[in-house]
């Protein structure tokens, strides 16, 4: 993708709607009908939330919330890894600009606001729904900034059961 | 406080920097030398960040991570719900714009950085000291939305130990 190709060649901030738009064979108009700014490039994510929805609706009855939360963090894992340069590229992006983190902690308190939702419809009381969201959400922006910061031939998805048992080993100790 | 006041009796949205000045008796140059807008008034909150540097440093050498950022979570608390009857407007305030539920969510993870760079600072290894800041920060904030939305005799900073028991607990699930 044009945007994407930018950002890693002269930087976030070099980069310009007009560059984009150039750079796509497209018209800045064109660029905002899809996207308020630059920066929605890197967080047109919500396919995540859809996906994370259809698999709460969908885990088997038998699953703890925790559980069922976990398996959809997983899934989007595999998703993001799909494209595993673009997502280690993108992490490092977000990471130099606080604004960028800002809006990344917003897009994943919206994929918990989710998670919870999907829960409470399957009859998890509200605190437990919203605990094991939030676990697992807190887990999977963890996972992320530990796989982008890691070996290369490292899965995501598998350190999200690693963040979580670091989660109640940690919490353990208060 | 003058936006306080005007804030729970018209509304946050409908309040103006220019009714705020005049309540005040500012004029709205003063205003801006102090907030950057409006929502600024809701997050004056640097003195957490100051007050938990300060209390993560001074920690007993015997507590554990988790422990040490408990406490200062706490002490946060008590800063807070010594305006008990602000602290709840504030918290329904924020909780009808997610524009100013990003901005807690912001601020939340600066606290989170502030926590795990003081447990850097005494040598706590990178990962702990950032699984134990963001389930300290994590805990704060669902024990602020629960003591907001509880009764008024409850106090906070006993909730902290609560939510970060039912942490360990959902998620020993997995």
């Amino acid at each position: 993708m044009a945007a994407r190709e930018l950002f890693v060649e002269q930087g976030f901030d070099r980069t310009t709607v007009a560059d984009i738009a150039a750079r796509a064979g497209l018209t800045e108009r064109t660029f905002f009908r899809h996207y308020a700014d630059k920066r929605e490039v890197l967080f047109a994510g919500d396919w995540l939330a859809a996906r994370m929805t259809e698999d709460v609706a969908e885990a088997p009855a038998d699953l703890t919330p925790i559980e069922i939360v976990t398996r959809a963090v997983e899934n989007a894992c595999d998703g993001i890894t799909s494209s595993p340069d673009w997502s280690r590229d993108r992490a490092r992006i977000i990471a130099d600009h606080p604004e960028l983190q800002e809006r990344e902690l917003a897009k994943m308190g919206m994929l918990a606001g989710v998670l919870a939702g999907g829960l409470r419809e399957r009859g998890v009381p509200d605190v437990t729904a919203t605990l094991a969201a939030e676990l697992g959400v807190l887990a999977f922006r963890l996972a992320y900034e530990r796989w982008a910061g890691g070996r290369r031939s490292t899965r995501m998805a598998p350190l999200v059961r690693v963040v979580l048992a670091e989660i109640e080993g940690v919490a353990g100790g208060a």
